[in-house]
This record gives C-alpha cells, structure tokens and sequence, in this order.
C-alpha cells in the first residue's frame, strides 16, 4: 500500500506510491504527439471496444443506452490502473520518531475525454468540452461526500513532456486525505488578504486585469482568460470565474456552457501559436469543508476557484528545482499578444 | 532588461528574463549523456583554447600561471552569457496596480569545474571536486558583500533533462535580490521549531536518522548523506554536515576535504545503480544577513545548510506542478538499499 509522508521542512505531504513505477507507456519520446499514432487503437485501454483493459467504470455518458462497460459512450470515468492513492482502508494517521504519516488513502479516477484516440480538448466539438466540464463536476460532488478526503484534485496532462504516460485524451482526478500545498497555500493568502481586506484576492486581480488590458486573452460573458502578472511559465494562462464563487461544484449550467467555449479558445489558441506543445491544466477549488466548527469557517468569502493551463515547453529548470524560483524567458504580455494574434488568424469552428 | 515580478497568491517572486529564450544549445535529445559529444569540444565555450567564447573570467585557478583568460585552469568561473538577472543598475522596487516589482538586479555566474569536456563530478579526482567546492565558497563570499543581494543559489544540472543546456560540466550562482520561496519555507519552519523547542530542526532530524539506520548511504567524519523521510523524488539524497553551521560559508578547509568525497561517492552511487541519469544538485545556504536589527537575529541557531541531489529520472508530473503534491514511485528506504549495493560493487577510486 502506497504512504503520505510529511515533510517537516517544507511542510508538505508527498506521497510515496511504490506500485506507480510499474505503469506502461506508448510515447517512445518525449514529445507531445506520440510517433507511432496508427499502431496504438487496437491497445489502447481508454479506446472504445476495449472497455474490458480497465477497471469497472465509475461513470459513463452512453448517449444510445447500452451496459456498463460497453462502448458507445462519449466520456468514461474509470479507476487508475496504477492509483497513487488506494480507496480501501483506514488513514490511520500517526507519528513515526519526529515524522508523520498515514495510509496512502483516497481515489484516484481517469475521465477519458472522447472516444477518438486522436481527440484534443483544444479541438473537439464545444458540445464535448462541455460533457467533460460536466463529468468533471459530477465526480467532485460524488467525492466529496467521503469523509476521509480532503481535497479533490482535478488535472489534465496533454504530452509526454508534461507527464501523461497514455496519449488518448484523458485528465485525472485524486481524492487526497490532505490539503496538496500548492492550493492550501493560496487559501492562506486568500484568507490573510480577506482578513485584513474584505475583499477576494482574486476578485482584485480580476480587476486589475480588466484595468490593465495587457494579459487579457478571452473576455467572455462569465469568465476571464488571461496571463498571470507573476506567469512562471510562457505562456501560462489562469481562467476565472468574474462572479465569486469558492468551489467549480457550483457552477450553474450556462456557467459551464461558457466555461467550454473559453477553455477551449484558449487551449486552441496555444495550439496554433506554438503547435501541439505539452502542458498541464489543473482546477483549484474550495477544500472539501470540515465539520470543524470556523476551520474553513470564511472560505466562501475568501477563495475563488479557477482553472490553470501551464504550457511545457521546456524541460523543469534546475533553478526551479533548487530554490522555487521561476525563470521564465517569455513576458506575459509577449504571449498574450501572440496568442491573440494566433486566434484571430484562425478562428476554431464551434 | 529582465525584472522581478511577485506573485501575491503563492508568495513568490518570478523572473521575467526574456534574453533567455535565444541560448544555444548542444544538446539534441533529453537524454544526460549528448549523442555526438566528438564533435562538441571544437565548439564548446567551456573547453580550454575557447576562452575567448566565454564573457571574461571572474575567477580562475591556474596551477601553472598564466594570464586571464589564457587555457591551463582547472575550475574557471564565468559570467553566464545569457544571465537571468543583470549586475549593473539598481534595483527600483515598486508597485504596479495591485502587484510589485523590480528591475532584474543580480549575478548569474557559470563554475566550469574542468577542462575535461567529459569529466563529471562523480568520477572526477577527490582533488579537483575539492577545488569546485573551494570556488564555490570563495564566490559565495564574495557575492555576499554587494549590498543589493538577498541570496546566493548555487546549483549544478547533470543532462539536458535537469535543465543543463551545455553538456561540458558546469554549476551556476545566481545572486538574487530576493529569497527563493523553497529557502524562505525552510527559514520560516527552522524558525518557528526552534522558537519553540531551542533546537534545530535538521539537527533533529539528523539525530533521527542516525536513530532509524534505514535512510542513511554515507556516514562520515563529518556529514551524513542520506535520503529524505518525504523523498520527493526517487533517489533523492541530502547531504547534511553533522556539526550544526548555518551557513557554508564557513565550513573549515577539512569539512570540504571530507564534503567533496561524500558528495562524489553519493553521486557515483547513483551513476553506479542508475546510469548517467540528470540530476541537479542544490546548496541550500543562510540568506545573506540583513542590516534589520533581529531580521535574521536567530538564523544562526535555526537554520542548518546543506545540498539536494535531485535525480530527474521521470519528466515532472503534472500532479506535482498542478498542486505541489509529489508523488513519488520508489521509497526512500528501497532508494538507500540499492545505492547502498552499488557503492559496495564498485568502490570509486581515489
């Protein structure tokens, strides 16, 4: 059974999952289009026809009916072969010498996005963005309900270079007995902020954004697409929400119908800027809530979620690595600028 | 010019350093080892007789004599050509809407550590691994009298995959007016452990491993290199002096004597059981000491120095960059057993 371990220094959990080393892989190199394309359908495990190289779905939308397991569905919740996190047992949380850890405990699903081996969130049909946007909904709220999670985690990695060990379209979802760092430090920021503010941190941002127009990608109805100030990344796009909301599980349908056309457009404008580069999308959402009385007590006030799309096209620099310090060689303002210039040479078909 | 840009959500400050993005590149595919190395040596900055490719020396230590510039070195320090923070100007913190920011104020520095175009710091003789890390300390020190600087990161990438652009084996120092978010987590933990319990927190934990016996690959005079409790990576190693020192600066002559045999033999452990895998390798060293009365008052007793060695076997995955949660696929005891069983195979010589 895989451990959470606690690092007392940086105070993260890391999870040591021995059983992960043993996953298969169909890129030869590290590129995001895989080389050997044709050969791959008739092994593919989240191809359709070979429902029975999975484990029991979760979850399917079947459009024509038809029992579990079988094909003719357009997404597909399924276990991980190879789960960083076991669903059976107990955390059994306690110390060892001046060290924590617990049960490698949680879930760990994979959302197959479409049945087309050769499908991209970037170019599908908006009507199939909007089923994944949907399926990604349903597990949230279906996971959140386990009392021995603490967070979902929702991420997406396109290529090899961003870490995706399959090339069928597919994100991931881990339910995790504990806050991951990243997000628990953004809801103490947010938290402080509010505090001392009143105010939503990103609700600020959103307007500085607006006032600036410099980072700006896509103004929709609802959401606003754009480069972070601070982007660690080239290319780096963060997706809000414009009305405050702390947790994607409450996104109204026509939210979600926006939400697809917008994460699209920017998915398809970084394919046509760059070509077919690797990255990694990730939610961050609310926690799930404790029943400790005032523990998240002003997250509906203080935290508003959002989608991140973090572009790969450079290996992790050691710099990153040794330090946390983020070097990126492409302003923000660069990229915007060429990304819109990308969408409006070649606007996506709906 | 580049500049520093902070991120209010996660706390950390970003470099936008746009000259980056045109660095030349010997390297054709992600491997560690270079598939043409024959034809490299002509053309590479870092041999002896290209000198003149390289911004002048900073640094040099010729056993023989000779003028700057000139070959018959054996470690020679560098301005990085393509530097992620310039030196020259001044720093001009200010606001922007809601954000902040400063010029790109700093030192980017290259230690070539030997002529050998194909040498390595693991195979390299104990001597010349010494003079590396001699160099290392003199530049530290010197780096530390400019008033504008917060943090000296010193860092080394092995193989393209670990970020090295440059096969010919190199470390880099960047001076930065800022304190990298991995080391300013680790002041404030060291902090607040002592705060309460008057000890250092590495200093415990080298107490517990020396307890456990399970994670621990080299114990010598005066360090112990072993690998951490919540390993990041699989074969993750620490190098920690056993004698509490905050800052490397002031390690004796003898302790990098004996440094520079446990790092090589850790390196060549991981040569031995791995290959020649990427790896970066990271100091971790006391900020520079600000002139605010009780800023780092108490750095002295809580804060311990130390190296990562940071294998990069798999690409970073997205789960890690989407949320900081590590999933890591070997433990850190199986990690220590197998290295372990390389070093007793083949002993390195002298």
């Amino acid at each position: 059974m895989s451990e959470l371990r606690y690092d007392p220094i940086q105070r993260r959990w890391v999870i040591i999952a021995t059983e992960r080393s043993a996953r298969p892989t169909d890129f030869r190199r590290r590129d995001a289009t895989p080389p050997e394309v044709s050969n791959e359908a008739a092994s593919c495990p989240f191809c359709p026809g070979n429902e029975a190289m999975t484990p029991h779905e979760i979850l399917a939308s079947r459009p024509g009916g038809g029992p579990n397991n079988s094909s003719g569905w357009d997404v597909r919740v399924v276990p991980n072969k190879y789960p960083a996190l076991g669903i059976e047992g107990q955390l059994e949380r306690r110390a060892v010498g001046i060290f924590d850890r617990m049960h490698g405990i949680g879930a760990h699903e994979v959302v197959i996005e479409t049945p087309d081996h050769h499908g991209e969130l970037a170019t599908l049909p908006i009507d199939q963005v909007l089923r994944v946007l949907s399926v990604y909904q349903e597990r949230l709220i279906d996971l959140k309900r386990d009392p021995r999670f603490r967070y979902i985690l929702l991420f997406k990695n396109h290529g090899a270079a961003a870490g995706a060990t399959l090339s069928h379209p597919h994100s991931q979802i881990i339910a995790t007995p504990v806050t991951p760092r990243t997000v628990a430090v953004e809801l103490e920021t947010c938290k402080s902020h509010h505090q001392i503010k009143e105010r939503c941190l990103f609700c600020d941002i959103i307007g500085n954004e607006a006032e600036a127009r410099k980072r700006i990608l896509i103004d929709s109805r609802h959401f606003l697409a754009f480069a972070p100030y601070a982007s660690r990344f080239p290319y780096e796009l963060s997706i809000l929400p414009k009305r405050h909301a702390f947790a994607y599980d409450g996104a109204t349908g026509e939210e979600l119908v926006d939400l697809a056309e917008v994460l699209r457009c920017s998915l398809s404008a970084i394919r046509i800027a760059l070509g077919d580069v690797a990255y990694t999308l990730a939610l961050h959402t609310a926690p799930n809530l404790l029943p400790i009385p005032g523990y998240w007590r002003t997250i509906r006030e203080d935290f508003h979620w959002h989608f991140e799309i973090m572009p790969q096209i450079l290996p992790e620099p050691g710099v990153q690595r040794s330090s946390g310090l983020h070097v990126n060689p492409v302003a923000p303002e660069t990229a915007i600028r060429r990304l819109q210039a990308a969408e409006r040479d070649s606007p996506v078909p709906r």
